[in-house]
């Protein structure tokens, strides 16, 4: 449950300040299973994308460090939390087996009818 | 589309400034449909309905008149909806055989697991 | 999934003969639950349903005897559905138990925005 | 996510051991807001309905002490939801102002085609 | 909310005239957002879908020109639309950087359980 | 709708016997559609999806053959149903033309927020 404001001619009235509720799904990808039958544990998955959707919940994203000068459309946030789930992979806060997941998809619903995603493959891990 | 901020230790975070999208339904009752087979002509309540949800959308309703005193939770815009809704019924703008409506519920579905309702009776019409 | 058209200029290209899918929910309400711990038993009450449904199914309702002078709205056929599973409940094609039911409401989705539902007491059973 | 088995022919093949997932909606109703422009407090809403179905989840409820003899429909449990949400709200657990809560709505959803709900007044308190 | 028949023996009783309602949803893809942080101008979007399927709604589809011979199943009307929608986007019609949209997906939901859907990557725009 | 029950601490209290529901989706893919119009007779591909759910329903999994070592898991069981109904697509029991269907994805969805899926390409065909 976000505020924010858009700028562009593009966006009508929503150029004034005004919010948006996002219902988030988070889907993750793997080839194969892991020794305990799963793709991810689902407890460590939601907690951590609790914690990436808390970063930004009940805020006025216009005042947040690092979006100043950017529409907080629903298809950039959904990048947002790609990119912060990723790290959060990457760093093994969802189980080691995690970083199996070879790709995700983020989807946010503004409401039943209007959506936007974010899809990619994970990146590489950084090697020393 | 809309943006508030709430006043009170029980809304917790959501004292700050930040935002909400509501779907809202609007159910309409009467004990016999009209000369049509008809409860309602659903063009004019789909019109009235917009022209209400117009009045509020893409605003802070924190800078709305009336609403200065007032935590616009979202049972309390239910009842504002259902109010509005319920004069323009009054005032013809649903069409003459939308009189004959006895009660109404509007739900506002702020995410897929929490809404707000306000349902009642239709104001007995003014007598001359 | 039945054609059908409308006369009234209220409807506008709905004049036309066009067809529409119901999806259609039938809900069953009684003070206590029988001696199985059942409101109805789902799978008779499917049954029921099912063919009331089939009656109407693939149809062109224009040409349905009965329905010649009438307008076939959602709000219309859901009284029509009302009525047949009423009569079903009353000649017990729904279980001896289900005589218990007091009240009924049948919903006819039109899409995800767009229903209509006829809800009522149980007509009481005929003395001989 | 509970497991369970019924006795009775009716129920077929869900005689054996088998087991279901509920999701689960509570409806919360007053004449009036709150103070706050409340119907409840969400939050302690959420942590009581948890808290009733965190007694009655990942459980085997053919073993649960109170259910021995019973069918545990899903109309059964929607009624023992209400009873322990009821028994909450009377205990104060839902905050002092949850007290002007006059009628609750328990559903279980089975699946996206079927239900059961249990709707009633609350208990008139005890008096001393 | 369209009706048809269909010719061949698979379609049982649908070979007769009935109708069909179907909720449409359309989805955009591009490798980098525009300008403003978007996809597309969710306006124009929508407008171009309404406009495409009011060419084909309230009508029946066994007298449109064009669909003579073809059974319009669900999955070839959503073929259709994505026709008519690429179209749109080569002709600019969505706005100039929609011609960045590199694919589509259309999907027409017959009910809460059956849907069909076209995805494609947009044709190569023609060179002069 | 299952019984069953998890090894592994990371399973926590589902490692008890528990139930679920599971809402499964088959979503079947080919680049060209069949001489009807059709990516497969939706009737068959019902009754293909229902005797292979069938084969799992009301049963408590720990019990059945093939699965003993195995955690049945959402994801777990996405690809039982995929492998099942890949065979019969193979033995022609979907139609003749629906061996043409090149992809298939089955979801199953344990609540209205969680679901697994198991995508894959169709085996290509055994040759003698």
């Amino acid at each position: 449950m976000i505020a924010h404001s858009f700028r562009g001619r593009v966006f009508g009235p929503a150029q004034r300040l005004h919010g948006a509720t996002y219902v988030v799904d988070l889907e993750l990808r793997r080839p194969q299973l892991d020794a305990d039958g799963l793709v991810v544990d689902i407890g460590m998955a939601g907690t951590a994308l609790g914690d990436v959707l808390g970063e930004l919940n009940y805020r006025n994203l216009d005042d947040e460090e690092g979006f100043e000068s950017k529409n907080t459309t629903t298809e950039f946030l959904a990048r947002v939390v790609f990119d912060r789930i990723s790290q959060r992979i990457a760093a093994g806060e969802l189980g080691e087996t995690a970083r199996e997941i070879t790709s995700l998809r983020v989807t946010l619903h503004e409401s039943h009818v209007a959506w936007g995603s974010y899809e990619g493959a994970l990146p590489t891990s950084a090697m020393p």
